[in-house]
């Protein structure tokens, strides 16, 4: 086993680019929050860096849902952005598991090498390094509509009540209509099945935000069901809604620090 | 988005019926004992009610096994029950599903209209309607045949240990031999595999309680496993058996306000 | 069902043979990890038995991994053994099953009987009789090779460091490439994926030993990963490397009265 090998210098000690076009350093839960919640609707994904933080715009293969993520410079324990915005294609499930290998709150280091198309991920001693997708090739939104003149009323819940409400209906249906009742001042939800029908209804008093307006849209499960797996239990949900309208889903991550915002389409009402 | 629709008038709130004919709170880890005891042997079942409480007997399809529950209306928070008895067809796992929506602890209310035949249950905000099945379409087991005269020994053991006898011939056989040790004054469990052999003592001194009487049988583990995963791991259980006669396997449930039965069939010995 | 019958004569009190070839007491989790640390590799094995401990040498289908481990006498709680070598054919998932019955701490007792071939566990009230597999029909690992002289390099590392470096490594390779660069003094591991790569290194001063010497070689993941999921993450693991070589990863196990060393070939170098 002395015999003269041919094989690639693999030797070379491993360091992020020098030259990194952004390097961050982080949490590893704040990460996988924020990986996990775009992944719930898609598996690659356009992350834009800039100088005040990093955000994630992506819209699911049919179309239905987007979410809209967005985390500031300051939930990072470290950051250092260009002036001009980066456009880096991520393949978020590899990078989950990447993160995933780190200890509860370990800091995960985070380099771009624009020249290579590559993202240096360190945990620990270990450097992972991972090729970036062309930006262009990744499935990109719309730009952002302006959808506030179609939501007529908004609705703060504890996210464990908007959970139960959308698993209880996918468990008779698959889709439920959600709105507001003007004259009871409660949001509810309604699904029905072929023998059981699910209802809940959250007067305003118990709501932890309460605009009303005319509200009353049906949604397809698939994609409500997907979001309320991203809801966090403890923390409140802010709804918006119309008549025949999307519904928006935000709530805050990264202690504050960011906030995610799903934007479901309504399905045609059954007339 | 404001065209006239001519959807169903979803908005009426849920209530649950004024004129039930039960109603019921109890916490939600008793009603998922009660179900989870019944589940291991059937799918649906007829629920019993009365002013005492409620009570279920059910019989598995190939009729080996047989489980009888009943719960004290004191287990309950609040109970009301007509004088007359209810019989209520419920799908079982359908009704541990929104249960098992409900947090620890936490309270759930149930309510029957009779004239709709459902069954409305609520879980904080959330109001579940299950359709309830008719209860003659549901099989029933004959009516209780008193076993008394069967049954020679009676024997206490902690669950735990009855579980592990049951796990472990599991592990060797397709089935097991119970019984009673006169002259040694122990009970006894012994299965013969192919190459492993399992065989649990315990003397009389070791059980929580002891009468002895000649008992000897095979039973199907099939059946004696399902019963097993019933078993709480903490608390005592009572088997009565005989001479190639049924094992009876009770134990108490919702704080001792209510116990379970189980009742399997001996197989055919080997002879 | 008072007819006479014909059956075995079950209800004979079975105990472990008065004439036991081996005794033995253990906590279940000594056993689990022994049981553990071999199976990785293999589904039967040889446990040699003599008046110092057991140990067991196996060696996977395809010879390219090997495992020793020895338990000193010392790490059992009672401990009798003959004076000649025992060599026990032994099932390891299934004593697993039933090791794994125990409760947590909960003594296991072992005796064999030399006779009928069989092992008998006892688990409380439970006794389990295992046969034994004849030891020349199972796989054995040629004798010892002292590998000594091919081992240029020594590392010591934290189990879980030497575990994430392998796990990563398997999220994009079938391979990985591990040595010491003795320029710069430090252990390294490098896996090259279609996109992506990793690297762990680790420097001189964060191992627990480094004993520099010329090591570089190729190993499968795919027997790799099967010795890191044996490997405690809170404990060192001592690694000895050389140039396309063997690598040997050694940890002790029982408190330290016992300790597993594996050996994986290399591949051959791509040159």
């Amino acid at each position: 086993m002395t015999q003269d090998t041919a094989t690639r210098p693999a030797t070379n000690h491993v360091e992020a680019p020098a030259d990194a076009a952004f390097t961050a350093i982080a949490s590893a839960p704040i990460l996988e929050t924020i990986l996990d919640d775009v992944a719930v609707l898609v598996d690659e994904c356009v992350l834009r860096v800039d100088t005040d933080g990093v955000s994630v715009d992506a819209m699911d293969p049919a179309t239905v849902a987007m979410v809209s993520l967005s985390v500031d410079a300051e939930a990072f324990e470290a950051y250092d952005a260009p002036d001009e915005v980066l456009r880096l294609g991520i393949d978020i499930e590899r990078l989950g598991d990447v993160v995933g290998m780190a200890d509860a709150d370990q800091a995960v280091r985070l380099a771009v090498d624009l020249e290579r198309r590559t993202l240096h991920v360190r945990v620990g001693e270990l450097a992972y390094t991972l090729a970036l997708i062309d930006p262009d090739a990744v499935r990109s939104p719309p730009d952002r509509v302006d959808l506030a003149d179609q939501f007529e009323a908004t609705v703060g819940l504890p996210g464990r009540e908007f959970s139960r409400a959308v698993a209880a209906a996918d468990m008779v249906s698959d889709h439920l209509e959600a709105g507001v009742s003007e004259s009871e001042e409660r949001f509810y939800v309604r699904a029905d099945g072929d023998a059981d029908t699910v209802a809940v209804d959250v007067p305003a008093e118990d709501c932890t935000a309460f605009d009303s307006g005319p509200a009353r849209s049906l949604f397809s499960l698939q994609y409500l069901s997907a979001v309320e797996r991203a809801v966090p239990a403890d923390d409140p949900v802010r709804l918006r809604l119309g008549e025949e309208a999307p519904v928006e889903v935000e709530f805050d991550v990264a202690d504050g620090d960011g906030s995610v915002r799903y934007v479901v389409s309504p399905r045609l009402t059954r007339s």
